[in-house]
């Protein structure tokens, strides 16, 4: 199977949609029983047995000499509006490379699973279909409630699975050699190296806040620039420093990406401010280091300005460092290939690193022209795609020699 | 009539609204006809022969030697969940003053103006009132639609006066000596200098802004800060220059009251943003170079960061100067009553602005304790409230004697 039909299989699955004038398909909507047909016959026609999960995962099983498992995959839900790789496009080459064993027997077996929930959409919770089969699917998760007010227990019960067996959906015991997950990167560093794909070193910690600035409106008109105490100047002071910040350290991104002012007239000064910011790198240290600095420069600015600045949420997650040997075997198949190694932190989180929690973890990313994703313009070049194939069934070989040996 | 009388109609004027829990009277609705009612009765109550003009003012006359005749008054609408002494504070004094003649013929007629509309928020168009007064009525305004759809047109006719006799409001075929409103500051001006009223020297010019950056939305996580075109970024550093520049220029204030980022997500680096910008100053020439400085800046920052930054929306109110005799006489009159005279811009529009436009005008500022307006807090001092009155009294007189002599 070449790289070519993976690229087809891509096109094909954009078709199964919400909304037919965009590629929309959250989880266990419509569409995803057509893609589950679909993608169960690929996964047939690769010699795997294939059943659906409690949580709506489509998982193809291809039996090897022991009981040892290697999975892989991605996922194969989609943002609002999406492109056709994200996700996706891992499946697609893990189907091909599957296939391309036409029928060897392995030292091991390997389950190739598409994930029912990545991105979070519908629940407002990324991970769902990955949390079930690391065994983190936490139960109160079935009480939250989608934008029509469904709970994921009944979305999960409507679509034709038993909520109540979601915790067999969990390989925890089960021996499982890895998860290997190839994808598109998301960003623009491989493609400014002028590199067809990267080893994933390390799935970037994350913090964010929602931090809010208090000040006094006023008349716009009437109040004199020395007696404001502005929460949007403030805050703006605020944003230009968070980007010094993380200008100056290596691999660090801090965003703010979401701002609401109040009372929001042209004519007053703004009382209040909310926004958004997103910190994230390899190293937690770092992170948290940085952090601090930007915490500590919106308090400062805010005493100078007698603003009040309180942070009114913050979540942590720390960074999920690949697995060494297998990201050792995965640049050794890069190299076959003629190709220079570059190890990059991924700066999104993946499905690998839910599964980290599980069994050692892997990614492959492929460059991603434009750094362009979550959007209809999203690309992969084909030549890049066949590069990935070769690489992912070299990574297979590599490890099958490691077990026969 | 006392000061402490002037402060009682405001309260009960106050209890005429839209909204029982609340403070809220626009143009022409039912609450207006108990207004005019009662502002008609003590108007009466003062000498005066009470007509409701055909844009909804009601006009108290007071008949004078001659034919030449004084103006003052302010408006009796308001903006939603207001006080109660922005606009109907000013109409009250003018009542209370001419009630202080008792009866006395001086050589001019005064003509007290509670204008129909000045805050501009049924039609989105302030100084309905005193356009149709100044002779500046634009005919073309009877198209416009409020919320509910309704036309000016029509509101008009539905409350019972012709549109059709705007141009019959107008005082432009009428000998009329000046224009005089005492007003609440709306800012802290004369709270922070301890003094109970002042002079208004001119009425502010104002440029609004409508500005738009346009950067690269990208994922908050994977592009690199180095890589990043972020449109939210560069409003910041820009609003921050607005600040910085507002500041270093006496009189003058610079505001964004108003952002919106786009796409707003907390993990998407911004693509868009649009904001206001407001900047006002006595003198037009120093509004005129500030301005040009701050988009100077704004290009300058947005060229830096490959932003494209764009002025999508300008208007410009040249300022108002008040006529220099007549505010010599208010200035008299304040300094008669011990009060050191402290002369300052408006910083807000008023309906003097637009009767410059029909004769010379002049306007007292009282004290507004927190500099609060537009708000339900908004408050007088009882003190200043009689200093006012006896100001206005006072310059009254002067004018009078001027007349005689």
């Amino acid at each position: 199977m070449s790289y070519q039909t993976v690229l087809e299989r891509c096109e094909i699955l954009a078709g199964f949609t919400e909304d037919p004038s965009a590629i929309t398909r959250r989880f266990l909507t419509a569409p995803v029983r057509q893609v589950h047909e679909q993608v169960g016959n690929w996964m047939r026609r690769a010699g795997m047995q294939v059943r659906i999960d409690a949580i709506g995962n489509i998982v193809g099983h291809y039996p090897g000499v022991s009981a040892e498992t290697l999975v892989i995959g991605s996922h194969l839900d989609t943002v609002p509006n999406a492109g056709k790789y994200d996700g996706v496009l891992g499946v697609m080459l893990a189907i091909a490379a599957v296939e391309s064993l036409a029928g060897k027997k392995l030292p091991f077996a390997i389950d190739v699973i598409g994930f029912s929930e990545e991105e979070g959409v519908r629940f407002a919770m990324p991970y769902l279909g990955s949390r079930a089969v690391a065994g983190t699917f936490d139960e109160s998760f079935l009480q939250l409630k989608d934008a029509d007010g469904t709970s994921l227990n009944d979305a999960i019960a409507q679509f034709g699975v038993d909520p109540r067996e979601i915790p067999s959906a969990s390989f925890r015991n089960r021996k499982i050699i890895g998860f290997i997950e190839a994808h598109i990167e998301q960003g623009p560093v491989l493609e400014g190296l002028n590199l067809p794909v990267g080893v994933v070193e390390a799935i970037a910690g994350q913090s964010k806040l929602t931090l809010i600035f208090t000040g006094r409106a006023g008349h716009a008109g009437t109040v004199p620039m020395n007696r404001r105490r502005d929460a949007l100047a403030a805050a703006a002071e605020f944003i230009v420093e968070v980007e010094e910040i993380g200008k100056n350290i290596p691999g660090l991104v801090a965003t703010v990406g979401q701002i609401f002012c109040l009372p929001g007239a042209t004519n007053v000064i703004p009382a209040n401010v909310k926004c958004s910011l997103d910190v994230r790198h390899a190293e937690d240290s770092t992170r948290s280091a940085v952090l601090a600095k930007i915490v500590d420069a919106g308090k400062s600015l805010a005493q100078r300005r007698q603003i009040d600045f309180r942070i009114d949420g913050r979540s942590d997650q720390p960074a999920v460092p690949m697995d060494r040997q297998i990201s050792a075997f995965l640049a050794g198949a890069v190299k076959e290939q003629g190709i220079s190694v570059h190890r990059l932190p991924s700066g999104a989180g993946h499905d690998a690193a839910i599964m980290a929690a599980l069994c050692p973890v892997a990614m492959l990313f492929l460059r991603n022209p434009g750094g362009i994703s979550h959007h209809p313009d999203e690309s992969v070049l084909a030549g890049d795609v066949e590069i990935a194939l070769a690489v992912l069934s070299s990574l297979i070989e590599r490890l099958a020699q490691e077990h026969r040996s």
